[in-house]
């Protein structure tokens, strides 16, 4: 069993939540860190999310995300780049352990050019994450995604665009949602050992509601989701880890209890 | 441009055809090749079906489908393992150039159970297949399907699968639709020369329209069908390409503006 102390709650769980609920139901639910979204950290202003972390004492597992590299023009690229700068201060500001990057898709490129524009992306927000010791999580997304949100697939292709850098710096983030088809995922986690920065949890349901907004709550579907979290352990990975559920159902329903279950269900599968 | 020549119709395209009716369309049309299905068989019987693709003097390229060998009891396995040997009779009896198996998901059993009964199941067959001349071809599916449909989800799986037989009678099928995404297509599509038994195209839509049945005509999504095809060439193969669209929009068009449709788009996009 996985000890309560790693819970993070990631805030698209309880969607209608803003910063601040979020931060208080954590303290209601002993829940000791939390993953902010950028939506939601506009809405409630940094400074104000900032606070509330602090004083609530919640250790932030990321912030989320940055990334969406690809793009037709070189000014558009370009302004991507922009935005991922802005995300890299807010992670600063909040003490991230890492920003999450969910890369960018294909649509409107071409896969060959949205794979290149995205290691050059990175490459352009390295050194700015570095100055501002902000470490860089690429996560690997199900490949029912390559088109829409990241042409980044595997485990694999993620470590391998990581390895340009240093450990301390660029490294991979684990959803098991992502993951836990990969007839080598095993072998993979393995490999990324001392680039873990994150680790995600929710479900796959069957059959799935929608491809986006279809996740489960951990033991609700079939992904084993303690195996792989003692993979992600074998690997050398003790951080939080987020349960991060899309889901319409749980968004329509009292977030309170929502994270009641999610807590319920991360002691109990996880 | 690939030649017309090679286009073989694959019936679920034209989901309201009977055998005959989709025979008939071939013929109008120009298609020297057709992919049919099981249940499409039982329906006008294996008898007329072969009489009707002999006397219409078209190819089998495949029979769809055997496989969905994962089952909670072994009593169940013994069971699938049985309807996969009429499938063979049936692959048999049409000379279809393989049978294309979709091999099982993983609910119900788990995914390291079902790999392993994958793998018996495509090992009791194997020799019956081998008696009866049927090549068996192995596709792997795109990993959304990894839970209800296929625990084979890469090109290299389903290689290792099959490279414990001979080259001549246990292969791989390749769909686009399922391997587009995969960061190493290339040099895995490169690898499997020599055992590439079957070659399908459709395209992925965006937004994705529904997870099994929203399948799109080459040319209205992000699937670069030319490439791919060029790299199975690269890897010697020269069989029929078949055009296998899932699409409920398209199932409820006249059949015959659907199958004028794929000539068209074939020779524009294949």
């Amino acid at each position: 069993m996985a000890e309560k102390s790693r819970l993070s709650l990631n805030q698209i769980t309880t969607a209608n939540w803003s910063v601040a609920q979020a931060v208080e139901g954590c303290a209601r639910h002993g829940v000791r860190s939390i993953a902010l979204w950028r939506h939601k950290i506009e809405e409630a202003g940094l400074k104000a999310s900032v606070c509330a972390v602090n004083d609530a004492g919640l250790r932030v597992s990321s912030v989320c995300r940055g990334g969406m590299f690809p793009a037709a023009t070189a000014a558009e690229r370009r302004q991507n780049i922009e935005d991922n700068f802005r995300a890299v201060d807010e992670a600063a500001a909040l003490g991230a352990d890492s920003l999450v990057m969910v890369v960018g898709g294909c649509a409107g490129v071409g896969i060959a050019d949205a794979r290149q524009m995205v290691a050059e992306g990175v490459a352009a927000l390295a050194p700015y994450a570095r100055e501002h010791r902000v470490r860089i999580g690429l996560e690997p997304l199900h490949p029912m995604f390559a088109a829409d949100r990241s042409v980044l697939v595997t485990i694999e292709q993620a470590l391998a665009m990581a390895q340009v850098y240093d450990a301390r710096e660029v490294g991979v983030v684990l959803d098991t949602f992502h993951i836990w088809w990969d007839p080598r995922v095993e072998e993979l986690i393995a490999r990324c050992a001392g680039r873990i920065f994150g680790f995600h949890v929710s479900d796959w349901l069957v059959p799935l509601p929608d491809v986006l907004l279809g996740r489960g709550m951990m033991g609700d579907g079939v992904i084993h989701n303690r195996e792989l979290r003692h993979m992600a352990e074998q690997a050398g990975y003790d951080g939080p880890i987020e349960v991060e559920i899309f889901n319409r159902g749980l968004w329509d329903s009292d977030p309170d209890k929502v994270l009641a279950q999610v807590v319920e269900r991360f002691e109990q599968f996880v």
